[in-house]
């Protein structure tokens, strides 16, 4: 749940990230900046700041700003109709973002996943994006990641995104968020 | 034909725009910018500059750089192996770029392209992209496109890329530059 207010707040400092790291958005594409909570009621500490460019049978891009130390919780994209999930590629633009997945940790690993009920998040494998860099995640792979002390932009190229069909490892998650009233 | 040191130029002067845009590359991509001349021998009226980010099985995603007026020849991505062909979708994010496909031509259209022989262009319906503006190219649609008097910079969000058959309405182009040793 997230109220109107908070929204329309998450939404203004999210054009600041973008404004920072030199990306153009429409006026409409500015006003509906899609800011999902994951259904956590902690926006600065769990939650994702979304433009979605095109999402179309086939591929799928978006932008995504992230607050200081904001996280997008552990997830994986699954098969969908007999194809694969979903591949996705991040790019950082601006800040760093760290992603975690399946594999050894690191000795001192950069994060700490949000406060969450044990088994919540179970990959520790560390990659760090800087700008210019990325990683292309294979279909159906478990993953979480958080953005540095500065926060960070991240382009996401992908096949068709089917947000409602991800499967989240902590069970209180709602990818869809409920907007109060 | 393009000449290594020609090769060197355009790449060089393809990060100033890079920068321009405030688009950040590893070393890696921007030593290996790609520079098509479509086999033409004239990079300035007709070519392009490339940076690909991923290229899967899937889905694809780059960057390009135009130069002043420069012009990507007309084209369209055939179906492969009983699939629809290449679906892209360009968002301009610096300068401005001039679309054309198939369709009702403007009273005063903005571009011309480049001399060539009769027939070569056919498509002169107008689309015009400047910062945060993007369009979506159905597979199979014939499609040319140049740049404003500034040049500019256009993400590509798409399927999968096959420029190897890509179908050229100049029969003289081929598509994978040959450079002079």
């Amino acid at each position: 749940m997230i109220t109107r207010e908070h929204l329309e707040q998450a939404r203004e400092r999210a054009r600041e990230y973008f404004d920072r790291a030199g990306i153009v958005l429409t006026q409409a594409e500015s006003a509906g900046i899609e800011v999902a909570d994951f259904g956590l009621g902690e926006l600065e500490r769990t939650g994702l700041e979304i433009v979605t460019y095109v999402n179309t049978s086939r591929c799928c891009a978006k932008e995504l700003v992230m607050f200081p130390h904001q996280t997008c919780p552990e997830h994986r994209h699954p098969p969908v109709e007999g194809r694969p999930g979903k591949e996705e590629t991040f790019r950082c633009r601006w800040g760093e973002v760290y992603l975690y997945l399946p594999g050894d940790p690191p000795p001192s690993p950069a994060c700490t996943p949000p406060p969450a009920p044990e088994g919540a998040y179970t990959a520790f494998h560390e990659v760090v994006l800087r700008p210019g860099e990325q990683y292309t995640l294979p279909p159906h792979t478990l993953h979480w990641f958080q953005a540095g002390p500065e926060g960070a932009v991240v382009s996401e190229f992908s096949t068709t995104s089917r947000d409602d069909l991800d499967i989240f490892t902590d069970e209180r998650i709602a990818r869809i968020p409920v907007v109060e009233g």
